[in-house]
């Protein structure tokens, strides 16, 4: 059901053509400093932050990717996904600037602020029961009456190519870092910034980083097999989806460790960078600077790249004052 | 009791030597854009970030140049000041950076977070009782006994001329401007801002903005007389104090106008820019956008420049939660 002419694993020509073509579209997202992170983590670190990114996260770039290769007689048509957070406000975001119609399914208990950012950028929203499938069965209905290119979040070459661009950025602005992490969700976003190595920047190291709670990449760099998401209980929403049959191969050959941390770090990790950097991180971000000081002795003294992936968050629900 | 010898009024020349000093200490701070804003707000609007500044807020700038401008036997002595906000956490800050001792005055009931973030910076904190009277009498205590500096929060040609580069960062950057804004409390930020355009770029236009519940800049501005502060119940914590000697006379010859916004417009726009720009801003910065907001007339369809004066929030008192 996905878009099987992207099945073309991406070259390094590819990763500099989307990085090119989605430079038209997206914000090259500024790297900022904090004295008092290089201090209490006792390395030198760069935020890339990609919370400042149009519709507020990094899945901008991949929707546009993905979209932008689509036919003439495609985009007519519009595109569909399921998601409840980041890709759905991004493809619907992408569509609104191509004016194409945006079909998001999403979960009837999805959080209310999370139905009315997605209709804002005026994507039409199909509601279904909170399974993967009612989402999938939902989704191919929605497919198969309008025709809409079913897009997906992460397990998709074009998208893979499009968050590349985060790294690709990155390699504009400073070229002598040793690592660089990444929250890992579905895997989108490190399978982008580990092909943009392996082509760019070959001896930096990638680095991602998961919930302790919702450890399924985790396992399955150890193992070695794929291990699903089982319905993980964690605050970081953007991180509880499984790898994917794309993204796991890459991962798999590219990563240099994938690390977790605890519930409670996280927290507090996104509460110190509001504090200290005055920047709004979504809990998913975190999970890298948590991951970075639960393991600290792997980052002391090395220059690391910290890729921020978002910044939504409902300000009326804040974990540190709700876990109180 | 104050620094007398600060008693010169700044020439052009006192404002571009400020200014290359606090670039030696301070961050040139980023300027943002947020297509948001200039579509609610109908013009082209430009966040100049001092919510980045160290120690938070733009009061770092201030508190620099005057410390810097103390002879070494001064400085042996230490600088004192009364403050319950940014400016005693500029002051503590500036002095670790110097390696001097640094006395803050606190009223007793002041947060327990803004103790603790003083505190942090190495300050000693004298507390007392929260009454103009405890807290002159109480640093005049202190500067006799230890022989420090008093450095007064803005009514201080050296802290007004620290204050203006952040007006002559933004002239660095963008020249074809038509107004800037910045929020106005004891009135250093403005008086600087004003200095800075009047030698440097007199065909842009200087407003303030301030509480409607704490409006004595706007009352003395409009009445052509000093109107003191009257102990105002407004959420914007730096925005209570009184006009100064040396402030008044410099707004009173150089602003456009001064705008009121009421709370209620404030904590939207501060929450706003929150949600869509992912950057924190405290309640007397969100009162520029506020005014705009409730003046809509007067910026559409020009360039206006917004001084985001800083960004110490409680992040566990938030007033679109707390106000519900």
């Amino acid at each position: 059901m996905s878009n099987l002419e992207n099945g073309k694993f991406p070259e390094a020509l590819d990763i500099l053509c989307a990085k090119e073509l989605i430079s038209n579209f997206a914000h090259k997202t500024p790297i900022l400093t904090s004295n008092f992170f290089n201090k209490m983590l006792g390395g030198k670190f760069f935020f890339k932050c990609d919370n400042f990114q149009r519709s507020g996260s990094f899945k901008f770039r991949g929707a546009t990717n993905a979209v932008m290769a689509l036919s003439a007689e495609q985009k007519e048509k519009g595109v569909a996904t399921h998601s409840s957070g980041n890709f759905g406000q991004a493809l619907a975001m992408v569509a609104k600037l191509n004016n194409i119609k945006a079909y998001i399914v999403m979960p009837n208990n999805a959080p209310q602020v999370k139905f009315e950012a997605t209709k804002n950028y005026g994507a039409e929203i199909i509601q279904c029961e909170p399974t993967l499938a009612a989402r999938e069965s939902t989704l191919l209905e929605v497919t198969s009456k309008t025709g809409a290119s079913f897009i997906h979040p992460y397990d998709d070459y074009k998208i893979i190519e499009g968050q590349s661009s985060a790294m690709m950025e990155v390699l504009d602005d400073i070229n002598d870092f040793d690592n660089i992490i990444a929250p890992v969700g579905g895997g989108g976003l490190i399978s982008g910034t580990i092909l943009a190595r392996n082509y760019f920047s070959p001896t930096v190291k990638v680095f991602a980083s998961e919930p302790l709670n919702a450890n399924d990449a985790y396992k399955s760099w150890i193992s070695k097999k794929f291990v699903p998401s089982d319905n993980p209980n964690t605050i970081c929403d953007g991180l509880k989806t499984s790898l994917g049959k794309r993204t796991f191969p890459i991962i798999m050959d590219g990563i240099e460790q994938i690390l977790t941390a605890k519930e409670e770090t996280v927290i507090e990790m996104m509460r110190l960078v509001w504090e200290r950097m005055k920047i709004i991180i979504e809990p998913s971000s975190a999970t890298a600077i948590a991951a970075i000081f639960e393991n600290k002795p792997l980052f002391e003294n090395k220059k690391t790249v910290i890729i921020i992936s978002g910044g939504n968050v409902d300000l009326y629900k804040l974990p540190w004052i709700t876990a109180k």
